[in-house]
């Protein structure tokens, strides 16, 4: 009993990716997308969805497994304006970039057999561009694809579609949903903040002066890079992981201090034997 | 007349890539290394240099042109040293990280015609390496070569030197030595601080953690490899540009503050749409 059908509700950078790369390299045959109208058509002519439907529930129908790939914020309004209309032979998932919230919603929703109804998942790939534009099947070549399982016991085809997962070329990593979102505070979400911060600090200090993008080399590309991110997603991360993501700026904030307090002193050597012990 | 000889001061990863690709790419026939006997007979063993001495008086003998490539505090202590020694008929030049503290010493030892005498340069290439064992003949194919005349007359060399190191793929950028100090500390000196305190508060927050590793991906790989920077350039670089540093530091301290205020407000917005002019 393979999967035949698979649903992307959101079909973006990531669910456009989902989709191509379930087609390519997991062989599914059908997948329906469902999106505003604009971008359904645009999915359709690039051959990333084999049929759109701008209506969630009716693009759920005989689809063994739901993919939300939208932000967080409309995942976890998905979840409880969809869940009880999706039949529980279905299996739902989502690819959103924190857990803890999407995992109280659908524990809320489908009480406790949330964990057979529901497989939170989070790849770990594609970030700074939005748009179906720019899905690619080879997306999750390499990536980890985190899951944050809400129980044991789970979904009947919660195998098979991980099985699907792993052959998109990733490598399945289970935690549970506030470790997920902690170490995401600290390994995806603090680092965006940074680059955010730091583009802005030198739209102020050098606005479009050509002698910093003349010398600034792969550093200044990296960061051009990252902050182009947009803001909808990101509002969304902030909303749904602010306490990690405080916590993780302001212990950032107070090791920055401390860096430019001991600029002259030997504490700057202590700063960096400490971050030499990374990986060590 | 060509140059046929080059002495470089500081056989580490810089200074050999400098005694390699002036070999490879720009002809140089002998390049004479300064640095300890261990060091010296490493580089000769690679083929680093032709010729090694320990002292820098007896190095720079012949040689049309010297290379200060030692950390920053050094080239300072060595501009002194050796300057009044080398005739004026040898160009001196350097690879310091910062330019004001240089410039400074240049004009104090060689007085009115410290332009003529030396030529401040800095390459944008490598840094987290340590070590004459990582030196690389292509280091500086594609990166920015800054200098910072520090006058209009120049050493009938520089033109010479400077030919040399357009022949290594290097493309030469000018400015004043304060420019490029305060330059320098936004596009790489920030980006290192910043980096060794994330790496530090990850030492701290996750220890040796495998989930840190297994789930980092790209971002932490970078974060790893910047933060095991050796701390005795950093050490220099932070002495000789203090003030443009903390400048930075604060700045950003202050930004990433009004981001953490702002997590769960249109602030955020704002500062992701700053962040996105860069470069528009």
């Amino acid at each position: 009993m393979a999967i035949k059908q698979v649903t992307i509700i959101g079909v973006g950078h990531i669910g456009g990716s989902v989709a191509l790369a379930l087609k390519k390299h997991a062989r599914v045959p059908r997948i329906v997308g469902c999106d505003r109208d604009g971008v359904l058509e645009t999915a359709r002519r690039l051959g990333v969805i084999d049929y759109g439907l701008p209506d969630p529930a009716e693009a759920c129908k005989g689809s063994e497994v739901v993919v939300l790939a939208t932000p967080v914020g409309a995942i976890i309004d998905l979840i409880e304006r969809l869940g009880p209309v999706i039949t529980p032979e279905t299996l739902i998932t989502d690819v959103g970039s924190t857990k803890a919230e999407v995992v109280a919603r659908a524990r809320a929703v489908f009480g406790d057999g949330a964990g057979k109804r529901f497989l939170p998942g989070h790849p770990m790939a594609g970030r700074e561009y939005a748009g179906v534009e720019h899905a690619d099947a080879d997306l999750f070549h390499n990536a980890v694809w985190l899951t944050t399982p809400i129980a044991q016991e789970q979904h009947p085809r919660a195998e098979e579609y991980l099985s699907a997962i792993a052959a998109l070329g990733t490598r399945i990593v289970s935690m549970d949903a506030e470790r997920h979102d902690r170490l995401c505070a600290w390994i995806s979400h603090l680092p965006q903040m940074v680059t955010t911060a730091v583009a802005g600090c030198l739209v102020d200090e050098f606005g479009d002066d050509p002698d910093l993008f003349a010398i600034g080399g792969r550093a200044l590309r990296e960061i051009t890079r990252t902050a182009a991110s947009p803001y909808s997603m990101w509002r969304d991360i902030a909303l749904t992981n602010t306490q990690n993501i405080q916590e993780a700026l302001l212990r950032l904030e107070q090791r920055l201090a401390q860096i430019r307090e001991n600029l002259r002193t030997r504490g700057l050597e202590e700063e960096f034997d400490r971050a030499h012990q990374i990986k060590k």
